[in-house]
């Protein structure tokens, strides 16, 4: 897709459960201390007690109405987009709508996209393709729980992962100060095996496969991840900027999905890139799957580190393996 | 959306593990005779054995692609419309696009779409809304496994459900003789408990809660759902029909969701349709969730019910609560 579509973020809101520290996960698990910080660059995530996906969703969205003085009632869509959810059936959106004060009170639809961690630019994609003069403002969330799929065993994703709820507003804007400028996602099927929660779907049913911490949490070849985005990345950036009129050094801000330490690291020193224009919140937060990209969003909103009318480039990778851009004017 | 879209279904394709007779599964449970085409109106179904939904959705693809002489390197889009998948990351379509023919030499995108058993209606205005000169040919595959989710005390679920996965290509036609008319969908959140798999997911994750039979399998509250279904529906079509130059009654051809007997029955009494336009094929092949739709039109197009031009009403229900319409000529 490369036609301006005018979208605008009116309104954002986040949940965050419990903080826990590095350090105490290293004392729990007797991990040495300072391992967490050296290897996956995290001090602090948040990770849920009993909180559902539905529940941290749905705050996160009253957060974003509430934020943006919208009504419930004038939402046209609710998107729910990440990889994590309360129940097989119904999908995930259904159970966050369900959950949202006043929404059942009104019939909009309740959808779930979901391309992992980059499910946050599909679902923007996705509404700015939709936004018409029927179709005024959607809600995105990206709500991920991944402290349910840890192995207390692998160090490298037992303190990489937080969870986070992250909910967005995005409206049609006919003043045309706020646009989508390009999108893209490809989908590399030679790397559909370096990351993976292997158990509980039907490949291997729970039915038959009891719970097994290896199974059922998530396993990473995280050097073959990290070669194939190096090898595969510089080609599609290349290829995104095309058209747009700007290249990776002219936007103004650059939110890559918080993927792992290294990744940021070797992201930076690929295009000679610092501090502040690529926006980082891996050390406080952690991956939180498709929430990592809208949450770097909220912090840079909330602390000023975002201007309207910035260029700004949403950029990651994702499990399957594949890579997606998103170009907005914000 | 009232927009027409110019849109066209130009390859299907199938797959359909091991037939499973009522009368069998009648014998090994202790069912009376007969009681299964009684109750859920459904004599065969079928279900997998060993089969995951990318080998069934990558086998109904390849011959989606072998009836339309398309190439893979020739599709634009890999849409995954269902509930069901083999592993909880990555997502399904990108599981579903490494298993199909060469096409890991190329990077399409492959992306989820869930709104349970609307979600091939879901897929297909997604699709529409993005077609132009550069996005051509998108290739949405529903592919579902109810099978591993049955509680075999619960007749009315054990003899309702199948699985089965259904490809379908869709083109962007500049010939207009085809299009998406009108796609429609409302999410009732009042109903979001009445059908459900609750368990494995992050509200009781498997860490914490084993195998149950029940927690674990389809949860239907049937007469709750009709009566929803029989409340809201007639209101939802109304809307849906206006500004399109059509009514229920004037539309060639109706593939509903195969949701139940009775819910057929009740469809057709409300609007006095009958079996020449209101397209059945639950009772071979049961409720196969999000493939239910798109298998009756391929059971259509096959048997040459359906021709070219003809006006077309895709509608139903889904998990969720929610109702979904998509008006079509084919």
């Amino acid at each position: 897709m490369n036609i301006k579509h005018p979208i605008k973020i009116t309104g954002v809101g986040k949940y965050l459960p419990q903080v826990v520290l590095s350090k105490e996960i290293e004392a729990k698990h007797n991990i040495p201390v300072g391992w967490a910080e050296k290897n996956s660059g995290v001090q602090q995530r948040h990770w849920t007690g009993n909180e559902t996906v539905g529940y941290m969703g749905a705050i996160a969205a009253q957060s974003a109405l509430d934020n943006s003085n919208t009504d419930i009632k004038e939402i046209d869509l609710l998107i729910s987009a990440g990889a994590s959810f309360d129940y097989i059936i119904p999908n995930q959106a259904a159970v966050i709508k369900s959950q949202i004060k006043n929404a059942d009170q009104y019939h909009f639809p309740a959808l779930d996209i979901n391309t992992t961690c980059l499910s946050f630019l599909n679902a923007f994609q996705y509404a700015a393709s939709l936004m018409n003069e029927q179709t005024r403002k959607i809600l995105i969330v990206c709500s991920e729980v991944s402290s349910k799929h840890l192995n207390e065993k692998n160090w490298e994703t037992l303190t990489l992962f937080g969870d986070a709820a992250v909910a967005v507003i995005v409206e049609y804007d006919t003043s045309k100060e706020s646009c989508l400028i390009k999108s893209m996602h490809k989908t590399y099927s030679n790397g559909v095996d370096l990351t993976k929660i292997e158990g509980g779907g039907i490949k291997k049913p729970f039915k038959f496969f009891p719970y097994d911490e290896e199974l059922h949490s998530f396993q990473m070849k995280g050097k073959n991840l990290l070669k194939l985005a190096n090898k595969e990345l510089p080609i599609f950036l290349k290829t995104f900027f095309e058209e747009t009129g700007y290249d990776i050094q002219s936007v103004d801000k650059i939110i890559p999905h918080q993927a792992s330490k290294l990744g940021l690291l070797l992201f930076k020193k690929m295009y000679s890139l610092n501090e502040k224009v690529v926006l980082e919140t891996l050390h406080k937060y952690g991956n939180c799957i498709a929430a990592s990209i809208p949450l770097t969003l909220v912090d840079a909103i909330e602390n000023k580190k975002i201007n309207r009318g910035d260029i700004c480039l949403f950029t990651g990778t994702s499990a399957g393996f594949a890579i997606g851009s998103l170009l907005i004017k914000y």
